[in-house]
């Protein structure tokens, strides 16, 4: 029966029931963390023989004849930069390469737009200017226009991509400079884009000729499915429109290879290319070539990333699927929460109803079972509803994950009757 | 005899022999490279079994028990930062750890300052301002201000650091708001700053209270002697004066390890370091830990360090020897040039007669022996005498280096009495 069928007692017994459970549970003194996007120590292992590569002298020579040792090369050295045009599905020459973090990439961009603009004045002296937010979503993509005082415009992503109308009317403004964009599998709530929206996001007309879209494609190789979500090629998708300027994509190896020491990337059109080569030839002697080489080698093309990948989704998808199947069990027409089913990606998103999901944080966090800080996938860590929780389920054990699903379970029914009480 | 003192004959007949000399070297078709400040692959070889660090599961781990390979820690990790700040002679609090190259941790760290400021206003929003540029010096550190629109002050560099009473003049001006200096083995002097020209570095009272000195210490352990040039630490003779917030230094592994895979790091005053990471935090998730970890596994400490370091100076010392003993038997009482003879570091630095280094130049490349652009010691690629040569004999053959450096003698007379005639 619904809570909101049930008579007041009822109800009364039924949260003395949850109330005896929570106070089991608390005596349990669990300690289990579904708060971060982050591979599990079993994923990291699948990737150690890539560190014997690279070892011997011979070994340290790139296939134009580099040594990969020494300096040279800004954008990355060739093979590395196939291995991820392939991913992209674009030519070699728009791809560059970065550090580790794409994160960095990404926010080096923003801050070369601010400083010395993206074909027109630099951000920083236009004034105030925005981005569009599609929520709920990543904080780090937040946190950067945050930091840059850029004010941020939610839109609410819908079940096949964000609100495309919405977006078409709010680019009518020119101080609506860019937007962030997870199109495959979203953190957080692995959805991925339609054909239809990309095109609708590739046929945009912004005011604004500077507008840039972070296309983050950071999972873009992180399927579970035997015949995985497919995403449309953005710049392909551009090509109609000629908006190619308007995207710049990032990926990186951080949840293929390591989070510590990965290989990240951009792909952008031809102009951009030129524009962000013109700052690394400044910015940099060069990125870590001899970590370049150990991924082309050890990957050597997209099939062997995807053989891969599978290893890495017969750890993760377990790990889903015990989440989801406690939501269904516990849950499902309740009323109480709706939640998303990826098919791949390291997020799932729950919602409870209104104004429960801080509360339900709380009581989480009263029994050991740390979420990722609610309000976190909204600009400013604002939930306007307070109603959305990510729960990354990868890192922790089956087990472990289990349990953590169900004392949430248990503090979204406890949420919810204390707030009808 | 000098070619001041040659009458108009004499002159015609040493021209002619030089022109000979010119001829018999053309037909040679040599192809000699003292341009790149750049090891050799023999340097490489000497560390090559640091990658065989970090191979096995357990020795990924960081002494902190943090798993290198997952996400984690923004400034580095604690057993890396501890061999920098042994090197460096500062506490660990005060050391922050970046990519391959501390070029990025520079211009990084001055895009901060044009950003979001030092303290003040940010840089880009107080007008025109200034830096200050010891010369001849680095080529990268102008790029980065040329970048920016920074307008450059040439200051000349001395025989014990750049001249302190002109900067003592400029910096009253508040639009100057730093400095670049390599305090050790100068690029391309090779000049050591005495423990007096620190002090008056570190007395300085600039006018703008946002005032930087990028201060690149990228030779720091780069000696070729049993008892080396000794560089005061600058956060020490800062103490005195309360000044240690206008200096931020810089170094890295690229010259120790290797120069397409080491590790950057800065170091700086506590405000300096909470200012800088609180960008970190927005700017990335972290730099590759897993290079910190072969760093700090394969060298230990600083006496690690110092003995690798010395298999370097094996292979660098007889090749500036031989540059500089070309020189001697060559030039020396002709008052054709002069050079410096560093204990130390990358470059010799030889001066033309005024006028003369850009002819030097074209004359070396027609017989196939490419020296560093002339004139890119100095800012915007303008060197005001045309006198300035940078020499790198790293990267060459000792034999290769020798004949380069007759070459070199060669032209120098020739463009001499070419210019005289």
């Amino acid at each position: 029966m619904q809570y909101s069928q049930m008579s007041n007692p009822e109800l009364a017994a039924e949260f003395n029931e949850l109330k005896k459970q929570y106070e089991e549970l608390k005596a349990q003194n669990l300690k289990l963390d579904m708060s971060r996007g982050k591979p599990a120590g079993e994923q990291l292992d699948l990737t150690m023989n890539m560190l014997k590569e690279v070892i011997g002298v011979c070994d340290c020579k790139s296939e134009s004849g580099l040594d990969c040792r020494n300096y040279g090369v800004l954008d990355g050295i060739p093979e590395c930069k196939r291995l991820f045009a392939e991913m992209l599905e674009v030519d070699s020459d728009n791809i560059i390469l970065g550090g580790t973090s794409s994160l960095t990439l990404m926010f080096d961009y923003i801050t070369q737009c601010m400083l010395t603009g993206a074909g027109d004045k630099p951000w920083s002296q236009q004034g105030d200017i925005k981005f569009i937010c599609n929520v709920p979503g990543y904080d780090r993509h937040f946190g950067i226009c945050e930091y840059y005082g850029i004010k941020m415009i939610n839109v609410p992503m819908l079940s096949d991509g964000p609100d495309v109308e919405k977006i078409a009317e709010l680019v009518k403004d020119r101080s609506v400079k860019g937007m962030f964009c997870v199109p495959k599998y979203s953190n957080p709530t692995g959805v991925t884009y339609s054909d239809e929206k990309i095109r609708a996001l590739a046929a945009l007309k912004p005011a604004a000729k500077d507008f840039r879209v972070i296309w983050d494609n950071a999972y873009i190789v992180h399927d579970f499915l035997e015949n995985p979500d497919k995403v449309l090629n953005i710049f392909e998708a551009c090509k109609e429109f000629g908006t190619e300027d308007y995207f710049i994509e990032f990926t990186s190896t951080s949840k293929i290879s390591f989070p510590g020491a990965g290989v990240s990337c951009l792909a952008a059109s031809d102009k951009n290319i030129q524009m962000i080569k013109k700052r690394f030839n400044t910015q940099m002697i060069g990125h870590d070539k001899l970590n370049q080489l150990r991924h082309a080698k050890y990957f050597k093309n997209l099939d062997g990333i995807k053989a891969h990948m599978k290893k890495h989704a017969a750890l993760i998808e377990p790990k889903f699927n015990v989440v989801i199947d406690t939501f269904e069990k516990e849950l499902a027409g309740t009323g109480l929460a709706s939640w998303t089913k990826p098919n791949g990606g390291y997020f799932i998103s729950l919602d409870t109803q209104q104004c429960s999901a801080m509360r339900v944080g709380e009581l989480c966090k009263s029994l050991g079972v740390v979420l990722t800080s609610v309000g976190a996938t909204y600009p400013y860590g604002k939930d306007p509803e307070d109603k959305n929780i990510r729960i990354a389920p990868t890192f922790p054990s089956v087990t472990d994950i289990g349990r953590a699903a169900e004392v949430l379970c248990l503090c979204i029914k406890l949420a919810t009757i204390e707030k009808m009480m």
